[in-house]
């Protein structure tokens, strides 16, 4: 199942694929040094739009849902990986405690919670899940599609330790992204470890600083390998007051798609890139894909529509959006039986544990396609993405094309490593 | 692909897995734990028996072969778990030299280097192969059954490190078990990191300090999850100083023989199993299966005809038997459309990448299988170590079992940490 790649043989993306094929070495290398002065998230999820002529990240989750999308295939080393992640952090511990969304009736999310629980089991720890919704005052039993049930219980709380009646967690794992603003529950905790930092929850993240550290990962790695840093990052700019219900900040939006578009148009007349440039408008804090416009043209920002600026206005658990950013877009010429499609990377630790297409029959190859209509098409094993075939020629190899996946889905690892540093509040009052 | 177990429900084993299965947290804290105070090796091999009643290690190897007989699907696991070990040793690395055995006609064994190779690469380093044969004076190059070929150079040392031409490594890799003594232009290298260290060698290796160390591992680990450590501990003796050629040593052979016998009758008894107990017979320094006998009675050590005493004199590259292993033989239940076969379990660093069945249609299930006319089956994806089924019910499900084979490996594993710990000449010397 290699996905149908409109790409002929003297494309960029072929050159970048032979590039980190050739520099596999040197790129483990260059991985293993980087994570000797930092730390990976302890999970992550990566949205890659690949262009044929350029390959980048365009989102990086730090609170990965859909690991219910892996294939089971994927499992062992998922565990494995979880295994390496626990005993750095906490090897002695016996207890993990997972805070959930407050989806309950999503069964999609349930069961991805599920698969959560049992990567950690089988890693070998007492997994149980524990509620932010303060509705929730007795053990509440959820019904799984696939059978079984997942057991969500009141978190409870003392001066120093958080955990739930009769388990006192040495670890707890959000996979909630805190977009409702963090609450005081879990401030405070520093006997126990809580991951992601609370700096990576939305009420705090900003893409933007997510994206200034990737220009600085992008730039050293496109030195190491020899290739332009744009072949795997994606242009941006940002515009800080942005009120699309009030109509405050639409000339700051139109400046700055207007410049993202100038320099894309440079960058394809130096490739002979025929395609139209676009930039993808989006929440600096947002999620989910709520928040997300495609934009062709300054002018399609002055002239929003209200059903526009109703959808741009909000976001995720009502958030407003008043910081934007407008990205490079990245068209997809990945295609799922003629539907288009985007590699979705999930790493645990500092591995590549699996991966899906998300595919969305309904979408144009310059649109958003983490929208409702989406569908998810997990990799089949023999793309497993760290055992590479250097002989193939480029463009024809799955493990091939799955690898280069990987390796820039790591990237923004190292990006989300650095950005989470760099947004320590401990660090900046040190 | 599970193959045919002869047990009934009420069966220790089943017991066995049974309590593995429910203690998964618990066991994989514990090896946790374990891996904090101890390294583990950086790669080896187990064998395993299982014998319905009981499941043991019998043979633990440090330089293990066979890599090409594990499932490509175990790849990614490998490659994962090679750079973690990588990681941990010398993140910096750039090259790792590997030392193969010197037999440069067995293709097995060719193809074994193949994947090995294949697997450092993909974890990152770049690899090349150096020879101990001091007639190997220019590149020789080997070509391989499945395609490709492989290049062993000569070795060149310096005062302080051991490199080929145009490579100085980090690490050097022995996959040569140094039968044959430790060669001294492996001596001396405090420069680079030198894996296994030189006394995991059969030089200087015996086989029952391994079972030594193995017997307190399985004490704690039957403690642990509450069984009888017999259960997974075979019983043995030692006899220091045996000459077959000349006679000598007949008597304590015979007498630990005896010994040994009467503590399996004894445990045959008190689980009432009706089998015939038997020891096997083998060189404390011995590898590749030769020196092996089965003895079921005491008398038949003392009455060994002249083709036997040859057979037992000599094990690999002309070593002289004088240390005599005597242990508990675990007759194998297992078998392969009708053929016995025994579970090889693979590991590199703390992680279990993989496994297969010897199998040995001419063999009984009291029998040595590593012989002439074994040949391996590897397990399928299906059979994967880390991911378990905790519903099944014992006996039935071929992830459990491969769960509980990957946990007795991994003790044996740990067996050889302290082994290596204990028998460390410079930790001696302190």
């Amino acid at each position: 199942m290699i996905p149908h790649l409109i790409t002929s043989s003297g494309d960029p993306v072929l050159e970048l694929e032979q590039r980190i094929l050739e520099a596999q070495p040197s790129i483990e290398r260059w991985f293993r040094l980087e994570w000797m002065e930092h730390t990976p998230p302890f999970y992550s999820s990566v949205d890659l739009r690949n262009a044929g002529f350029k390959l980048a990240p365009v989102d990086t989750n730090l609170y990965p849902g859909g690991f219910n999308n892996l294939s089971p295939e994927m499992m062992p080393l998922a565990v494995q990986a979880a295994m390496a992640a626990i005993e750095k952090i906490c090897p002695e511990a016996k207890n993990l405690l997972v805070i959930p969304e407050n989806h309950t009736r999503n069964t999609f999310y349930l069961e991805n919670v599920h698969t959560l629980m049992r990567i950690f089991r089988q890693a070998g720890l007492n997994v149980r899940l524990g509620s932010l919704d303060e509705t929730v005052t007795e053990p509440m039993h959820l019904k799984l599609p696939s059978g079984g049930e997942l057991v969500v219980e009141p978190l409870i709380r003392n001066k120093l330790r958080l955990g739930l009646k009769d388990f006192d967690p040495c670890t707890i794992l959000l996979n909630n992204d805190l977009s409702g603003g963090i609450p005081p529950i879990l401030q405070g905790l520093h006997e126990q470890y809580l991951l992601p930092p609370l700096h990576a929850g939305w009420a705090v993240r900003r893409k933007s600083k997510h994206f200034h550290a990737y220009d600085d990962v992008a730039k050293k790695f496109a030195k190491l390998i020899g290739v332009d840093p744009w072949m795997l990052n994606p242009y941006f700019a940002q515009c800080g007051k942005v009120n699309f219900h009030e109509r405050h900040g639409e000339d700051c939006l139109a400046e700055a798609v207007d410049s993202v578009l100038a320099k894309v148009r440079k960058k394809y007349k130096e490739y002979g890139i025929q395609e139209k440039p676009f930039v993808i408008v989006k929440a600096d804090a947002g999620t989910y894909g709520m928040g997300v416009m495609t934009v062709r043209d300054p002018s399609e920002v002055k002239d929003l529509n209200r059903k526009t600026r109703n959808k741009m206005s909000v976001v995720k658990e009502g958030m407003e959006v008043s910081e934007v950013l407008i990205q490079e877009g990245v068209p997809s010429v990945e295609r799922l039986q003629e539907a288009v499609c985007e590699p979705v990377v999930y790493m645990m630790d500092r591995y590549v544990v699996g991966g899906f297409y998300r595919v969305h029959a309904d979408r144009g190859p310059d649109e958003n396609l983490n929208a409702p209509g989406m569908h998810f098409v997990p990799l089949a094993f023999e793309e497993q993405f760290n055992v590479t075939h250097p002989e193939a020629a480029p463009g024809t190899n799955g493990p091939n094309r799955f690898y280069m996946y990987g390796v820039i889905a790591r990237l923004a690892m190292v990006a989300a490593s650095y950005e989470l540093e760099r947004t320590d509040p401990e660090t900046e009052l040190g």
